[in-house]
């Protein structure tokens, strides 16, 4: 059981108090729209560009809303995390720009790329070998030597409130767009975006409801939501969206999802893929994997979403040039 | 002699007037930075995304404004231009939201992809052989024979101040990010962007100082500056930054450019395809090579830029699959 089973949920104030303190540091990431993907979509279709954020994805929200609030010698202490990809580096730049130590356990066959900048962003980066370590393990053991403080990737009221930041946004975007009904899909691993979002959207656009989107084979977010009760995947990797690969659903992100989000969606990498060929072709950005499967499943799903509109958070832009590559070899 | 030569440039008042116009109907683009685009340009180094506007360049505004000031009859008639690419989208999508009738002379042999765009986005397109007709003389035809008004791509007071709302954005949002002093290059081909943004400057930011780009063996702008006169590429084709390719500066931009722009820059082909992976990889946007050129100066020609921030203007993205390819693999 994970120690935020001990940890109350966040609430919308906490967003609130988040936003204040990105405001001047978070991009304001826009809110784009295609006449040709609207086509596609059967629907108006909104695309918040969160891959434009500092450091490519969201994650650096949470990171800095997460290091903001801690005082005094943890301060000084610093900081650790583990992650592969996304987390690591909003962490490391949160850190920097923080001035605060941070360590980060990353697997050693991660993307030299990602390695690499986390490394540049200032961060202590901590190698370890997927087969044979674990990495909770080696970040309990910094925390505990260096007094360092553990930042979640998504079970922390913190960290889920940083992300809502991104709701707050589309709250006000989709209004001046015009759109106050739709669904808000929004790419699912532990779920600190989607639960993050949720509470943003409840207060601030309530016509607007989070809808969970997953690769197929990893939709334990649609299994745990149609269950009542947190479920896990099967496989633990091979899907190419690897951002989306989290075992199962947060508690504290599914205390909040239970009720707030409609039924998951599922994707394909193939539609992955293509669904990133289409950003590159219509919206000029440019989406990881697992930052397309929301947008795939508003061009590829359209018959299980209602509504005439649909707003999708492409959620981060950390892909290595060959993946790309064959994204665009797909033809979108 | 181009009949702009009749024309008076347009000033601050009419960049203004312009942005009225586009007011809620063009995107805000965002002014991004990267931390490890900073180190390797050797300063500050904002990035004005205009590949994010609508139809993925900054000639959306332009043709919004000019069709915009259109009345009466000449509306309901409809309008006409000659291009190849970003304007051709960008006149045939501000006349589809303005419901009026758009013909759209193109190449034959231009990509597939912009001339079907330009279709799906409701122009009448009519192709014609590069090697034996005459663009500019086809489009007289349809402007004589249906009353059509002829929307230039850069020699009209309208199309510049248009642009020129671009750089009212940039001296805002450079207040706002810390930098009152710093060059802002842009990509040249005619020079209406280029121009316009120095009008707004001008008034709004008088620290910032544009300079142009351009690709080497292109330099016309560069040249001309230089002279003080009008001066004309000798090569006519061949660069793969296919948006910067006018055979010489507008009349209009130059009366405006000659006084207020710093020297020339230029890059090559290969430079703006490594601008162009640089910009996959630290801003997750996409940008075509002409519209990489400010970026490719920023970051390879640093000896030639004086300061302690740059400014430059992504102007454009639209480009093919197998183009953007080769950009990455360059690796950067």
């Amino acid at each position: 059981m994970s120690a935020a089973a001990n940890l109350a949920p966040p609430g919308f104030g906490d967003v609130l108090a988040a936003a204040g303190r990105l405001a001047g540091v978070v991009r304001r990431t826009p809110l784009l729209e295609d006449p040709f993907l609207n086509e596609q979509a059967g629907r108006r279709l909104l695309v918040k560009a969160e891959c434009l954020q500092r450091t490519g994805s969201f994650k650096f929200r949470g990171a800095w809303n997460r290091l903001s609030a801690l005082q005094g010698e943890a301060r000084t202490r610093g900081v650790v995390a583990f992650s592969s990809g996304n987390h690591a580096q909003g962490v490391a730049y949160a850190a920097k720009l923080q001035d605060m130590p941070a360590v980060i356990v990353m697997p050693k066959d991660a993307p030299a790329a990602k390695i690499g900048a986390t490394r540049r962003y200032g961060a202590e980066v901590v190698l370890y070998d997927r087969r044979t370590e674990d990495r909770a393990a080696i970040a309990r053991r910094f925390a505990e030597e260096r007094g360092l403080t553990l930042v979640p990737p998504f079970d922390d009221p913190f960290v889920i409130a940083g992300q809502g930041t991104v709701g707050l946004e589309i709250a006000d975007q989709a209004l001046e767009a015009g759109v106050t009904e739709a669904s808000v899909l929004v790419n699912c691993s532990g779920g600190g975006l989607a639960s993050g979002v949720a509470l943003a959207l409840a207060e601030r656009a309530p016509g607007l409801t989070v809808r969970t989107a997953e690769p197929e084979g990893f939709d334990d977010w649609a299994r745990s939501l149609e269950a009542g009760a947190i479920r896990s995947n099967h496989a633990v990797g091979g899907s190419i969206q690897d951002a989306l690969m989290s075992p199962s659903p947060g508690v504290l992100p599914f205390a909040i999802g239970r009720r707030a989000f409609g039924p998951g969606l599922a994707v394909s990498d193939e539609e992955a893929l293509r669904a990133m060929a289409a950003a590159f072709a219509r919206l000029k950005i440019v989406l990881e994997p697992g930052g397309a499967a929301s947008l795939a499943a508003a061009l590829f799903r359209r018959e299980a979403i209602r509504g005439e509109a649909v707003i999708v958070v492409a959620s981060g832009g950390n892909v290595d040039p060959a993946v790309f590559a064959r994204a665009l070899a797909t033809g979108g």
